[in-house]
């Protein structure tokens, strides 16, 4: 059974504070909008948990690992070096839907994110460190299959981005509706599923579905480890195995889950 | 009539770069990745144009106003200062979604993204300062009605982010079939489509259509001008003014086109 | 008795590679310079040390609380995200120039900080974590009294500059020999020392010798803990109290040494 | 004769805001600083100018070629990204010491530097495009001879900034007072002096003066331009030809000034 602790990264009274001078330069929100998040990634990442842009008003972390008071770190962190704070509640949960599900609940009942009141919101449990455990991350790492040849070096750059945006909400969608799992877009033709365990089938199922949906063939390393790093890099040397044995579907010995054997 | 300049700005044999040591950690591809983006949208920013990180590996940029010697800059700094080189064709027309596909073919004509002696590729033809226009330039700035009330302060967050990405590939396939636009997320609950001239009745088939297709109302300003920062600023002041009207679509005076009249 | 763990970041053969390709654009040195101390000072910050920037292409940083791993993730991360790898040397002492001595040895011996063959070298020992105390670290924060007034406002630019410049030299030449102490200019009008433990009378002598040869008078904050982030912290409050108080020289509780007793 | 326009970058009210919530945490004060000024590296070098750290809280750029707006656009820009503002106080001088003494001059008229209403000063009169020359800028670029063998592979770190400090303070007061120039360390064993028209015996003058004062050896190569980037271009050159033909002291043809001939 996974234990999946994700954190909901919300800047506060973003889209008021946007236009509170007048709309500010676009350029001038992208940037720190990007310069965030790769913080935010560095961040997480260095602490061996996962981070994913998503909105990058609204981003989430799989934050197994980190505890209070790395997230009030965090928090301090950016209203230090930010025009703007943040707000990360935190939630634990077998299911990652259910765990961002509870994350997103608890600040909207401390007030709406447009709400001027409502700052730096710290709430929510972490993981205390003597329940973790070596499976409690699954991570599933899709990317499409000869994307390059197939599309990159043949397609409008802009058809090519419709296809691997298709690509991106039939998988979210699909997955999110019948495995419980979080999937998202990282860059490139790459996705990241944050999972329950699912057994060989289950992953058959998602690439087949997502294939005949939109045409686009995905391939699918899975890996499992106590962090979000772990299980990462399990999926993705799987995926790299995958390559080199043309099968669609690989795990690492470490990425076996009780579900599979 | 727009003419439009857009720059592909793509990592050159990214994908085989990101594992030939080995899978490298994901955070430190999503960090220079973003901090890469966050540079280009500062550049092209400070040159009065607009930049969107779409895939990251391949990013877009509106450019007019940049010459070739601003595109061998961006090169030069970027190659000095990242892990890795990118690949700068640029193309102008006056249909944004023929643009891109010049400038998208222009180095797949010089070989593979993925191969690894087609690195810098500096190509196409920048637009002469004499033959610019107070129009070049249309830009359409959409967001969602009332989107942290009715879905940011209510929905898991996973649930607004498959909102939003069905919102943006709609919004994507929509404007490119039937108008020549590229339109791009760029963070949050905001859409930004770059476009040839268009009257009131087609931005209101596309809200109409996305609304129709997806349950979520867009609202949008249109700007134009000489530059992607005039017509950007035009069309987020038109937008700003139609949130105190009340009016779902709004331009600026300066954002008439000669087809509104 | 403290025991300060010091690191050095030397990058590796930067002096060929800034003219490789013939001389480097200056601002495409300067950015990623300073680009690469703050994702320092954020990695090292974040576990409660401290970083310096020295000469840029050389920075120290007190480590206590980072172990081989953190040193090996910071190493990987670097050579991940820039164009340039570093070495880590580690070394700890009860006296701060020693550990930086012992630091500043190891890759000499390993090869020239120009050998195009000696690469991220990861040496030294840190401390084991049983062995760490409550004071391992001592960090006297000076400033300038009444900077702003008396210089920033009436003075020439370069002549501040030139007043803190011999500030800080002569405050890193005199406590280098005096006291074992490192010190370093770390912006505005600031300096830290990371020190042995001193008594009161050490600092008012370090401050008047300062005063004598420079005319600046440096006003300071001592603190003590087993990490740079706490003793630093209360070395800021102790200079804090000290403007409060209007005394040269000030100490927090948690911040006296055995040798004040 | 040259024409230098300097621009002295200052954080608005620096000082207070480190501690109005109490000190703030030195990383968190380390890493806006660094990448205000790497920000302000790349914006002023990508429009052909210089920027210095100096003291970080205080910068100086120099800016011919910007104008007005260009100023304006930096000063939005930072307002957006960070949490402080910047006072851009510019002045042009055939003395580089006179433009930076007006250039500090004007803002103090305004206020203090920590008066919490001297925000966002923009002052003074950028040269008129029409007024500017080739050989507006002289750009002298210093290294330390042999450094690395003779020190980084041979001293304590500590030493070597030592020696680094000195060699730096004594060219900025010696040039300050003989040659109205300007210099700065620029990080590694480099140093870079803004300086009016000087002849070869004036170099030769400074080497040996440093030489005598600090036992430090510099190398030095000169170059001129119409702004600092072909100034400091040509300088680096000249510095690199030096390398080879061992002398102490190169300019390359577009460096020599008339007094030269």
């Amino acid at each position: 059974m996974t234990t999946t602790q994700l954190t909901l990264v919300q800047i506060d009274n973003y889209g008021p504070w946007t236009v509170n001078t007048g709309p500010r330069r676009e350029a001038d929100l992208q940037t720190p909008q990007a310069r965030l998040f790769a913080d935010l990634a560095q961040f997480v990442g260095n602490r061996n948990g996962d981070a994913f842009f998503t909105r990058f008003d609204n981003m989430v972390a799989v934050t197994n690992g980190l505890d209070r008071d790395d997230h009030a770190r965090l928090q301090e962190s950016i209203a230090n070096r930010y025009p703007v704070s943040v707000s990360l509640p935190v939630a634990a949960d077998s299911s990652p839907v259910a765990a961002l599900g509870d994350a997103t609940d608890a600040p909207q009942k401390a007030g709406s994110a447009q709400d001027s009141d409502r700052r730096a919101v710290l709430c929510g449990q972490t993981l205390p460190g003597d329940t973790r455990n070596d499976d409690d991350i699954g991570i599933a790492h899709f990317d499409i299959v000869d994307a390059t040849n197939q599309y990159t070096d043949e397609l409008n750059s802009i058809d090519m981005l419709a296809r691997v945006q298709r690509t991106s909400l039939e998988l979210l969608e699909y997955m999110r509706e019948t495995t419980d799992a979080v999937s998202f877009f990282i860059g490139g033709d790459n996705f990241v599923a944050v999972c329950p365990p699912l057994d060989r089938e289950s992953y058959t199922d998602v690439v087949e579905h997502v294939g005949g949906a939109t045409g686009v063939e995905l391939q699918v390393g899975v890996g499992h480890g106590s962090t979000a790093r772990d299980a990462g890099a399990a999926a993705k040397h799987a995926l790299e195995e995958r390559r080199e044995n043309d099968s669609r579907i690989e795990r690492t010995p470490s990425g076996w889950s009780e579900a599979d054997r």
